[in-house]
């Protein structure tokens, strides 16, 4: 194998392929890239053992020759050493040559690398086909999608399944659900195609793919598609492909309330500036307690210390309840975090009295309900 | 105690003497502020067991009335809680007040915080009076004699004395040198006043006192004073005090070579670039061996790696080598930190063979030298 490779080409393809490399893998195949090069350009596959990703670099973008000089092959570099070396040298164009199989040549004119190479036949035979029920969607709208969720997943191991982002789809929408138990997201999208599936989705690998796209520019749209142990997502000259998180989840539409007693319609951005403040009590402590006491009159947030008598306690500005009189004490970590991934300048949050769950909504628009459970003093 | 303070001259005022109480402390009382409010204004002092800064906030500055309604006293409170809480805080203004000697009770208006107050009475006596022999420095001098020689400190504690910057006075200049006995940093300063002193002062504490000085903007001089046990430096309402280093500093003047045998003029950030590529390979190893390859005709850098056959090399630019043929290995990690100290476009290497220091000086300026010993190969 031998070509000759335009840096900045080169560097995009490696931004993308070398993400499931970055994870500390048990399989220490996995910390290498793939290499494949053929007429039709040099290919880029890396993975590990929830994700794979591969991208093409095509010969030529438009009319700039991307690849020249090229003898088709295979190979493996070690994809830290190989991002390094490519990113850190300066030259407009980068050779390649594997020489014996085992040393890649690898220089800009002025530095020379020579890094071990390993025998493409080491990897493993990686099932990259895309199958299962697909539909379109827009790239900005996956993101906000995975964004206004993902954060809501446990990252705890005990269940597994609650790892998961839970995406299902029917009669033209797209559900996806995350939950930790103590808090719940639940977002609906419409889709262009009717499709019918489920599928449970790492989080972090969700948010991974999302972080990926918001880094390209020009992808507008993608295409998803879900089977029954993997799904596949296809963009721009990519295949991503993430295995499914085994297990059952838990049913949780009968976790959001349909009818509330009373709300609270409060500036987002005010309502987080007054709990950081009132929290700073709470640096070296668990439960991060913060209770609200509202009324028609005034909406005051305050905090106290398990371990000393301080408090704090402010007026929320810009906020105006309707209802009973309430007092309500939650974590406000999660209470923050979903507030946060509203995205939105205003929030209404619903409440049920002060022992059942809330439900932070933004107005006009029925699409996003983030659900937290409040903590009994 | 109680008063209203404007809250960003507080907050200017805890920058400065909150530094000391950032460091983990063995002693749990170190982590309050101790403040002081009289007639002339609030005093904040923060220490911790090798350094106290206390700095004073006047009751005017200008036009401008910065504290008002007071009535004098002396409190302690937490470090950290009090910055938070007025650094979150958004009012104007500040009120302070102390009740029963145990609540420090703290508003802006808005947010009310009830912190705990420790009785001033439980603080150390400390010795904060200036004494010994004084001179006068720009800062900007300071800071720069600082930055180009604490690097090259051990941050090792087996030999207390290499962690010190050694300052000594004599004939109207200062000399301030580190070293960890791999490499050493040598640098003279003139003085105004003519002055006579040894003092070793911890290069950590140094670097400290260095960066809140970069952090002032209009402070432009500074009197610095040491006597046997301590060094004080003074500028605009701020006294800080370091204790010393205890033990005798090594003599390294011998260190230093008279004459070199061969010299390397090399552009800074080419020669600095050439050694962050070709040790790219070194990421999870010890040595961090770089060799350069001189002649008068090119001068190559290159590495090996220990574990495995990868190399890296190329033709440094934009430099040129007087002198014998030479091959010289050293860590680079010392050479690019002692390289980024010298703070100059060029430096020069002058060199006396394989086995021997080399230095690395700047042109044009013969008041810092900087050492490192090649690792033999």
């Amino acid at each position: 194998m031998k070509f000759k490779i335009n840096r900045e080409q080169f560097l995009k393809g490696l931004a993308i392929a070398s993400r499931p490399t970055l994870a500390k893998s048990p399989i220490p195949i996995y910390s290498n890239l793939h290499l494949t090069l053929d007429e039709t350009g040099l290919t880029l596959l890396g993975a590990n053992s929830e994700l794979a990703i591969k991208t093409h670099i095509p010969m030529r973008v438009n009319d700039l020759e991307v690849i020249r000089m090229f003898l088709p092959g295979e190979t493996l570099i070690s994809s830290k050493t190989l991002n390094e070396s490519i990113r850190k040298m300066e030259g407009n164009e980068i050779s390649v040559e594997i020489i014996d199989r085992t040393i890649a040549q690898i220089s800009d004119g002025r530095t020379e690398y020579r890094l071990g190479a390993i025998d493409s036949k080491e990897y493993p035979d990686l099932d990259l086909t895309k199958n299962g029920t697909g539909f379109e969607m827009s790239t900005k709208e996956f993101i906000r999608l995975v964004d206004q969720t993902s954060f809501a997943a446990s990252t705890k191991e005990q269940r597994p399944i609650l790892t998961a982002l839970n995406l299902s789809a029917e009669k033209g929408t797209l559900t996806a659900v995350a939950t930790d138990s103590a808090r719940l997201a639940n977002k609906v999208v419409n889709l262009r195609d009717n499709v019918t599936f489920v599928a449970n989705v790492s989080a972090r690998i969700m948010g991974d793919i999302a972080k990926l796209l918001e880094s390209l520019v020009g992808v507008e749209t993608m295409e998803i598609s879900a089977s029954p142990n993997k799904v596949t997502f296809i963009f721009d000259n990519t295949l991503v492909v993430s295995r499914l998180v085994a297990g059952e989840y838990p049913p949780t539409r009968s976790i959001i309330p349909k009818t509330y007693q009373s709300f609270l319609q409060a500036n987002a951005n005010e309502l987080l500036k007054a709990m950081d403040r009132v929290s700073i009590l709470y640096a070296a402590e668990k439960d991060n307690i913060v209770k609200l006491s509202m009324s028609p009159e005034n909406v005051v947030i305050s905090a106290r210390s398990t371990l000393s008598a301080e408090t704090a306690k402010e007026e929320v500005p810009l906020c105006k309840y309707v209802g009973e009189p309430l007092d309500i004490s939650f974590n406000y970590v999660l209470v923050a975090s979903a507030i946060k991934a509203a995205q939105a300048e205003e929030v209404t949050i619903g409440f049920n009295g002060s022992n059942k769950p809330f439900s932070i909504r933004v107005a006009e628009d029925d699409s996003l309900v983030l659900i937290v459970t409040p903590i009994r003093t």
